[in-house]
């Protein structure tokens, strides 16, 4: 394989929690994780149009806290657990520490979004939002009446 | 919101399809898209340790060809849709054109694994992979007996 580039991932925006240190954050959303805003930057918030309260988002964020320098880890930090791939488990530590969150809209005020369960800490630099894609359910189904 | 920084994204292998352009890529994975290769790269290839035929997870690429200064589309590129924010679609122009695809494994052959169904085309960077997580079976259910 030739040397692939690298590619510049600018935030488009930041999440708002009463999380504040990655200690106290649940390990997934649905392990107890509270409600947090998503707060889009000026210049990316056109691309909220057409996001309702109720949706079901996945939302990408960069935990800049993490350790990029990690291929293995203990699942769950439990030493009981036999070491695996980074790949193969869902730790914040990984070549390119990018979080995945499911979760829901719950109020859509401006360029704010209200979301749930979300355990990233506040701070944490968010990259993408999109829509989760239900079988037989197509996004298209959003857009018409 | 004090503007962020940006980061450095470093793919850690690349997509090896029989799609060959972006014109002839189903829209998902689920439209009809091959299998094909994820060929990792030799600095992350220990990330993969624990990851077996039947696995199903969630690949993060880059879609290098997509537009990044795009925030509303017209969904499915239908015209006749009325246009919608990048982040309430699956559009891959967006401002980090971050693709995800949910795939089975089908084969684990060193570095690289195969699986499917994938719509990435032939070169597109990947830079993360995750498990699914289901609910009631986390991740340390694969790494006991």
């Amino acid at each position: 394989m030739s040397e692939p580039d690298a590619f510049r991932l600018e935030p488009i925006g930041v999440v708002r929690s009463v999380l504040r240190d990655r200690a106290a954050a649940p390990r997934q959303g649905e392990e107890g994780a509270p409600d947090a805003w998503i707060e889009v930057a000026p210049r990316a918030a056109r691309g909220l149009s057409g996001i309702r309260v109720g949706d079901e988002l996945l939302v990408i964020t960069w935990l800049h806290e993490a350790r990029r320098d990690v291929l293995k880890v203990h699942p769950r930090s439990d030493e009981r657990l036999p070491l695996a791939g980074v790949f193969a488990t869902r730790s914040p530590d990984r070549p390119n520490p990018l979080g995945l969150h499911r979760v829901i809209v719950h109020k859509v005020a401006g360029r704010r979004l209200r979301v749930g369960p979300l355990e990233a800490i506040d701070g944490t630099p968010v990259v993408d939002i999109k829509p989760v894609l239900r079988c037989g359910r197509k996004e298209t189904r959003r857009e018409t009446p």
